[in-house]
């Protein structure tokens, strides 16, 4: 009986269909995608992968399960293999795959399910396909995987803050399992929950602050794109070779084409772009506009990275149910603190843009010129 | 050397006077003292006491005192001290000094420092015992260990969050502290600290809700604030042995007189009142009118009890400032989510009232009655 | 359904038999007694009580049993009850009940289960009593409890390590766990476990080393015995008390007595005796020579405190087997460190001698020359 | 003030010297090179890299310099980059720089310092060039960071077990450091601190079982050598590339060979060889008696990997002193339980061979032949 060691959620023991997915070539894949990307370049610890963050939602999903006493083997098959069409880096590749592929890693991920030697694994097993691409797509029960306080959520906050080193993520995980409960077929909490699904989705934005968000985070995923887009661009790589690189062949690839090698060996190399404006900006910023402005900088396109990002806060649709089963309310209404989080802190865009340290101040002020708005609200760090 | 081991802040090496201190006996005294008072009835962990938590307070005081490269043997001793005039079980007997003396804990630990052996120690030794005495009245400096983000508060969310087995208090402490930064002689935090300190302030948040006051926590609390004051009704405890006994001379004292017995006996098996009202009410509302409509119920005094809470939000006064102490504004404005704590959040007082099981009913609807409020907002935890 | 948190094991669900029990005044008085005793007096943190130690006994019983497929109701409840006898202080009393009452604390618990409240309930539940009493007298499966890598050590040495704040007791718990077999009806461990159960038993061995025989608090203990070995000597204080009494009974019954006032003050208040002796003896001196050279110094019995140890190591009758349950051997035979743990470790009497300071050079020269061996091989610690 | 947040050691504040280290292109290439080589396939969250490693040591050799009242920043820098030289998969190409180019990771890691831009920074600074260099080379204070307990074992034994999820490595690091002492200038201990020495060299131990040579990572050790010996073979890899490549480029170079192709590409989707021999040899087997063996079998070389181990232990020279700095001994004499370790447990070569499951019995019953041994001693993991 084969046990599993993880740092996380301790000791995990696959059962043998389980175990030939983890095998399967797709799945071992995500070894080489690492979990926060480009991430490891502010965290030098968080080297940690998509491949131990499938197990150990796989096993949360089990563990979920167990306390609303169902089981559903589709269902931890999902937890396995929820992240399975992520590409290189991770989220550093989402907006990639939406610009060159019209596709995101969700579609990416179901196509493999759909159509490699994962498909035959399932169709071999006693598991029901249809049932389980349903459960993929995130309907029904699909939500104790990928929802507000899914599988996928739990282990990630955790996994990440401890692989970078922070303490955000430290969420009262046992409490939020203990009090999962289903309403209307969807996961909800018994009133107990409230105050760790409270502390859940604050760790959730202290993360985003502090490490996915993170300026120097940004600025390394701004450069990567820069590099694909532009090997794209000449035509040297395909858009479809997205969907199976993984972050090392990437690497490889890009450094072997052109335009792209001194980007990449620099994201690499840790020689990054500063920052030359990060703030809030009007969600009606076109970033067509942005680029026609930095273009007129006289810079060439590889010589900047702009990007716009968004925090998207949640958990208003989380059911708050009594022992019997009955409606109490929903958590936004019922926590000042959930409230703040899903209005106030969600609605913001912000912009970043950066450059070599010599192009800062010309960037920077046709930015403003623009916008209007000053370069810096955040805060200074190296 | 002498190194003391901590479970929470590690290894700690004390002066040697800090070692005269520690060996002192109202430092001693605090060995006896719970640092969560009787919420060990909830999370049977939680038996650590008030001289871990002291010596843990002074350890951080030292390395703030370090982050902001001052020296200051006098806060570190205050750092040691702050906790010394705590009464039996902590919080539970913040209350009864107050009804009972007309003081505090804080006074009471001003009292010990200004005429006991301690005296004797700081005078035989080169501090400055008017500026000790200062710090400890929480002027100045004195904020670095009693303030919104002090070295007291770093210590006791976490080691109260590890001993309850709760995660809610893990907050990013070496964040906040290397980002601790001084204003008009106040302590600040630089832009890079927000983060850390909004999960500081909902992990405190966090704790009061869920362990702090824990209803049963508060029922415990409630039925021992009933055995001392009955004891002193009847003239057999006098006030003054509040400000000495600690938590076992104290329960033996009030096995030792009649009115006492019961109650108190009950509160150390864990035999408990359960709870007939926990919910908001209007501040106007007054405690004599509830003590009068439970008189009208027939039961006798020590048939009930009942107890005001108010979680006190704060925070609203961190300056944050750039690296080079300028003033950027306060938190309160730059952070939601600590808007949210100190406004929403703080404003609302608490009434529980618990009795025996069987007079439930009866003391509920007398609650209910004068005060046209339902019972329970709360969770019906067991 | 309640959890009860725990700063070790997690989350734990009692049943409602289990519940029953925990409630019970029998177990409810455990959480008055110390599990490592008087060892707060080194490790500050290590406050915690027999009751949760009890508590994770259960619970780790419970996954050995899920491990071994097993269901056994009878054995989870000696888990939790399988340290009802303490006596005040844990361990410290060992020697009184053996010299006083000729009995140990596995027997007061025995008698405590056969005669209580306690058998009541579990005589009104589905629960074999004759079932229950055979595995706490540690036959057969009983061992899974009490065992070289029972659920009983296995919580406590990770309990004790971690509020003493000392790393030596972190074991992998979960490979133990997950290795356990059934030999000839008794625990046996597969080939997997044996590089786990080594560091058990030399976590162990480091515990015994730095928490459990640290000179401080052997001397601790050595004027605890005294002061009631006086109370039992004016028959102020009947042995039988011992039987009931729990750390701070205990305390304030001794303060009460004269002789013992002194003793038992100093103790709380940390005023210990100094180490006078403290080395490997033979095994042929007797107690009774050591006391009679004290005697000649001119000290009273009051003045003094002198006690022999033996770190007792194990783990020879340990067998390993294959998956299929073949026996392969003892793990002595296979293992060359724990080899040398049964062995040459195991074998050294410890004779400790403590008094006030100004006495030490007058015991020390009586012991040295009675044993004719120097009076310290030991660290001298503060 | 640049703060680097790691999972293991805390907060690291470099200073100017050090941070232009760390971002200097050797130092960076660290980030691509995995810790614990290729043992990721058995523990999969083992992914993280000799540059926290790096950065890990540094801060811990900078504890030990503040416990030993010593400044000493060319330590410092030894400390960060004493594994500057490593070359792919870390110690998975030891073998293979002896074999090809008949130097260590610390010579090619002393050349580096010695001629390229490393030797520029530290020129430029105040730092002593050749006091450096003798450091680097561990001598004299050299060993507080590559010595029996020096920084370098201090991280690493926790490091890896954290990231590996084994709780073995877990020492009592604050114990150790606060009891190293100097004695004739090199490292030393306090009697307090042998119990924790004890059980740091315990933990290497049961790091060495069941992490460095746990048998999976030791078969893909041995596929990954087969695929570098045959790609320099044939001449396509050049010896000196071995000095340079990172874990991607080596992967990707050996991809592009047409002899290592499929070698490598098993090795990373984990489609590894199966065991066919593991267990002790005597020491006057020779390699070459073995595959002359293996090559009678009618495989080619890239069907099968051999290779020879050895647990080293050590210790034997680590002096105990007291507080006045005199000698009490050495520590293997003092200690039973160290002296197991450099002797019985020492000893012992051990061979592993391996090749695909249809092949194993032919390979088994070959080696079998020649060394009259039977194939297995070790426990049977899947």
């Amino acid at each position: 009986m084969l046990h599993i060691r993880d740092a996380v959620v301790g000791s995990i023991i696959p059962n043998e269909l389980q175990l030939s997915l983890i095998e399967d070539l797709h799945m071992q894949r995500l070894r080489y995608i690492k979990q926060v990307g480009l991430g490891y370049l502010v965290y030098p610890g968080a080297n940690h992968t998509r491949f131990e963050h499938s197990i150990g939602t796989m096993h949360i999903t089990r563990e979920i399960l167990a306390q609303i006493k169902e089981k559903n083997e589709e269902l931890e098959c999902v937890g396995l293999m929820h992240d399975i069409g992520h590409a290189a880096f991770s989220h550093c590749s989402d907006a990639l795959l939406e610009k060159h592929l019209k596709t995101t890693h969700e579609k990416v991920g179901e196509e493999i399910i759909r159509t490699t030697s994962i498909k035959d694994i399932i169709q071999n097993s006693t598991l029901s396909f249809p049932k389980l691409i349903e459960l993929f797509s995130q309907k029904g029960y699909g939500e104790l995987v990928t929802g507000s306080f899914g599988a996928d959520r739990l282990d990630y906050l955790v996994r990440d803050a401890i692989y970078s080193g922070v303490a955000y993520g430290v969420v009262d995980y046992q409490n939020i399992k203990d009090n999962i409960a289903l309403y209307k077929g969807k996961p909800a909490t018994y009133q107990q929950g409230i105050v760790s699904i409270e502390s859940l989705l604050i760790a959730r934005y202290s993360m985003f602050t502090s490490v996915y968000h993170h300026h120097t985070n940004l600025i390394a995923q701004g450069m990567y794109e820069n590099a694909v887009d532009s090997a794209i661009a000449t035509g040297e790589m395909k858009p479809e070779e997205l969907k199976t690189l993984n972050d090392f062949e990437m690497v490889e690839r890009l450094r072997g084409i052109k335009v792209s090698n001194e980007l990449i060996t620099r994201v690499m190399n840790r020689k990054l772009f500063k920052r030359a404006y990060f703030n809030y900006i009007p969600d009606t910023v076109k970033m067509q506009e942005i680029f026609e402005a930095l273009e007129k900088t006289g810079l060439k396109p590889e010589q900047y990275a702009a990007k716009t990002i968004k925090f998207k806060g949640d958990g208003s649709e989380i059911a708050v149910v009594n022992r019997e089963g009955g409606f109490i309310g929903n958590l936004q209404e019922l926590s000042p603190l959930v409230k703040t989080l899903t209005s106030t802190v969600d609605s913001r865009k912000r912009l970043i843009v950066s450059c070599d340290l010599e192009n800062v101040g010309k960037v920077k002020t046709a930015i403003e010129k623009i916008l209007g708005v000053s370069a810096n609200s955040e805060p200074t760090a190296t």
